[in-house]
């Protein structure tokens, strides 16, 4: 029959052409909104503001700047800024430059800071005038010997000598006027890099981790989505943008004409002050930012909702439920630096609507399911790659597949080999699939506590110890034992009121109501926890402390 | 220095795998929703209604029939469906069968049908039990060999005696089990054809527009951002999944874990009952269904919000006033089936909301600004190419560039050529530009009158005749003229109520207080206005009456 020999040509004709593709870029955000709604407060730092008018005119401006003095495709501009405005201009001028974004943790040593420069071969490096001290330090110990800017502003601490340093705000008011005419920035290919992200790795040196605009477009899209987030929030900056590129919300805020409401530090005052003034709509933050808001707001009841998301630690139902009485709505979402922070989320099943607050925390504290540009999301046993049974108990490794898992790690052919394992990305994670499809954490490969070859989560342990009224917040790490292998070991931190007098004692009792026997800490300290910038414990350093115990 | 030399090898080894790179697809919200919400309601048809785990599986039985049935990848399924559930099935079972979705406007004639069957090479045929005759007819005079399957529903007219043609609900049954062990499906390039979608084309033969699997998934993710859509909206299908896939909607509302309200014909009484009983929360429609909506809840005001969006036509002020006062949110979008539906939308600003209802009418009737997929917009001298003046009425064409723009027209280079000139998509509509940088159409090139070498819209006397309380729909067209060239000649379709005594004397009087007198129509003429099935009053028709009168 003629019509099954013909070809339909639908290839043929229909070629890529100018008209009908161009390259996704999450810079192009800021054009649309610039446009539509040029007089829009675009963000709001201490008692300045600028519109998305302004806002788009300089980050024009630095693109040219940067260009000006050498910036080419895939060279590296550093930043070292907490979440003031520039650190946003950062984010749209240095890809429209062509330059690839890379941002440094604040609170990195400079030894780490001189590593990075060194590893990125940092073409410009823009830094906050407060960490000059810091910045001078890195510097001498890198081979760095390229341009430096300073951000300076009102509300930092006069540190900098700036002889043969540039002033940013000059620097970019000299392009003012090349930013006024200008034509919208599309890159070659939405696979190019846009920004790195270096992991604050707890062993062996940061990696580079290179996102691209395609996953940041797609990622930025999301965010919006599952948050189902309308036009206008007004959001407040608590999460730094140094971490994951602030998950992507420079770019997800401007794409709905937002307002960002920056911040120079995170303090119990600046959040307290800002949920007051600003009349936030949404905010993202580790759990020790929850607990932050608990202790500050305690028992008022907020007269108009706030959305808060919450990553990096399995917040504690304890916490998530305490959050929610004050009238917070608690998105929990999960992810690694490696997929552009979260591509992991709670979805909310109203069914769940009619269970106990307690019941409903604990169903919130799971990590979830895939974003949906993680278009695969599963636990496998690593060894033979087979997904786990949806038991809630059979542990395995978080593995994923997706256009918003990274391009990789920069100049690490070994490690990107080991995490592309078998055409999946191995998150290191460990978890237990749920009969609904939802993952949970149970915790990192190299923090399972094997004991008598039991598998103890020291997840399971950490939020039994939650629930205890006096505790602010545990961590529990193995510790070598001669006759189990692995015992565990709990690190407490106390709430910090008088009448607080919880003994070792206390903790062992109540852990013995709620847990098996071989799983109770043998050993309890207390003490303030470590953590990173990010609000993570730093497990690494307990690790550390009950090895030389 | 040496950092200037090396490379930073941000692609060398960064190379697109599995892992991290997709082929996006509409199609992947169906998997991701059916997952996380399984027993959701993912649709409602008269008595009947179906979970998302019902309609994944249906869709995966009906692909795996299609496959085995001989479709291959770029195999064309034509379907002749109204907006009941096997359509819906089809716009998720075809594309992952391999096969591209044709579907074809369920009020054409035969002759056109047998065109487009002929033209598009289709492999299998669906087709809705109460439109066998017009099916018969087409075959007839087509070459159409090929299987032909139906869809019968008791809420059809009986009418296909069932030999030789297969019955769908069985035939999908019949591939039940194989649905149930499925593989997510993702295209081999995102740029693959999806759907062929032919324009109704008021003079010539049909074009068959070709839509691409990234093109419709980006459209699917805009729908929702500009609409500001939660989850679990409750769609009630008035627009026709025919036209431009349903605006891509199929997609959109699966993404958010929707509900479809599916109608086998869309009348006052079919919307009434539904707006009432079904708890609607969003609907689509041309200006048609929005006069027939204030037709049938006259001055009620509703409980709770129903978001409308609307397009093809421009929709006169007076129209948009009076909905919004019942109660419905209006969006108003415009764009065409070469841009996947809409494309540009009078995005609302805050500050409007303070005029007053009439000028809040007419900033609303105004088409607007780019989708956030839809990354250029302009309006331009098509000799010169230069943007016309943001002055409100330097009168040029529009034309866009983006990833919603078609893939091409199917197997017309010729159209292709002329379509895509000058690397812009010429929409072929007059529009202007307004100092905000908000389009508004004034005309299709063709529908613009020009008398006595003045350019006179026919868009700008109907919205005046518009506003005649007597009126209920109005079309103007150029009618020669051996002195002036051409002259406006209106046609009137008056409200049917027995008070209604309106006659050509009366707008007459009217339009002569409002519009410049070589504005005025010079012929009036009452009638019932035909229309397309979209709602789009079919002007030619009206031409060729005024050059045979």
């Amino acid at each position: 029959m003629k019509n099954n020999i013909e070809k339909n040509n639908f290839d043929e004709d229909l070629i890529k052409s100018k008209v009908n593709f161009v390259p996704l870029t999450p810079v192009s955000f800021l054009y649309r909104t610039a446009k539509i709604f040029p007089d829009r407060k675009a963000w709001v730092y201490e008692n300045e503001s600028a519109t998305y008018s302004d806002f788009l005119y300089k980050v024009n401006a630095l693109s040219e700047g940067l260009k000006n003095i050498g910036i080419k495709k895939n060279d590296v501009v550093s930043v070292l800024l907490p979440n003031v405005p520039a650190m946003l201009e950062c984010h749209f001028g240095v890809p429209i430059s062509g330059g690839v974004l890379n941002t440094i943790n604040t609170r990195l040593d400079a030894k780490t800071i001189s590593y990075i420069l060194n590893h990125s071969k940092t073409k410009i490096f823009i830094f906050y005038e407060e960490l000059f001290d810091i910045v001078k330090e890195a510097i001498d110990l890198s081979n760095y010997k390229n341009k430096l800017i300073c951000v300076k502003d009102k509300y930092s601490k006069n540190n900098s000598p700036l002889k043969k340093i540039l002033n940013y705000e000059n620097f970019v008011s000299s392009y003012k006027n090349r930013g006024k005419v200008f034509k919208n920035f599309a890159p070659d290919d939405e696979w190019d890099a846009l920004s790195l992200n270096y992991t604050s790795g707890t062993t062996g040196k940061p990696k580079g981790v290179v996102y691209h605009h395609r996953g940041a477009y797609l990622m930025a899209l999301n965010n919006q989505m599952v948050w189902q987030m309308d036009y206008h929030p007004i959001y407040l900056w608590t999460l730094p943008m140094f971490h994951c590129n602030g998950w992507c919300f420079p770019w997800t805020i401007t794409a709905v004409a937002g307002t960002h409401v920056c911040l120079n530090k995170v303090d119990k005052f600046q959040l307290k002050s800002k949920l007051e003034k600003e009349n936030i709509s949404h905010l993202c933050g580790a759990p020790i930012i929850l607990n932050m808001i608990i202790e500050m707001l305690g028992s008022i009841k907020l007269k108009k909702r706030i959305n808060i998301m919450t990553a990096a630690a399995p917040p504690p139902p304890t916490t998530l439920k305490k959050i929610e009485e004050i009238g917070f709505k608690v998105t929990h979402v999960y992810g690694l630096t490696e997929t552009y922070g979260p591509a992991v989320i709670c979805e909310w099943n109203s069914n769940w609507d009619k269970l106990s607050p307690e019941k409903r925390s604990l169903l919130k504290s799971r990590q979830g399911v895939n974003y949906p540009s993680l278009e695969y999301l599963d636990v496998k046993d690593p060894k033979t790659m087979k997904s786990v049974k949806k038991d809630s108990v059979s542990l395995g490794e978080v593995m994923m597949q997706g256009n918003i898992v990274m391009k990789g790690y920069l100049k690490s052919a070994t490690s990107n080999k080991e995490a592309f394992k078998d055409n999946w990305f191995h998150t290191g994670d460990l978890a237990v699939m749920h009969q609904d499809g939802y993952i949970e954490l149970k915790d990192r490969s190299k923090d399972i506590i094997i004991s008598g070859g039991e598998n103890i989560s020291s997840i399971e342990i950490e939020s039994i110890i939650h629930k205890h009224e006096g505790v602010l917040d545990c961590a529990v790490v193995a510790k070598n034992d001669n006759k189990w292998g692995e015992v565990p070991c709990a690190f407490i931190e106390l709430k910090k009121t008088k009448e607080n007098k919880v003994k070792e004692v206390d903790i062992l009792k109540f852990c013995r109501k709620h847990i098996a026997s071989y799983k109770i800490p043998k050993k309890i300290y207390f003490q303030v926890l470590p953590r990173t910038s990010t609000g993570k414990i730093k497990k690494f350093i307990l690790r550390e402390l009950v090895r030389k115990i």
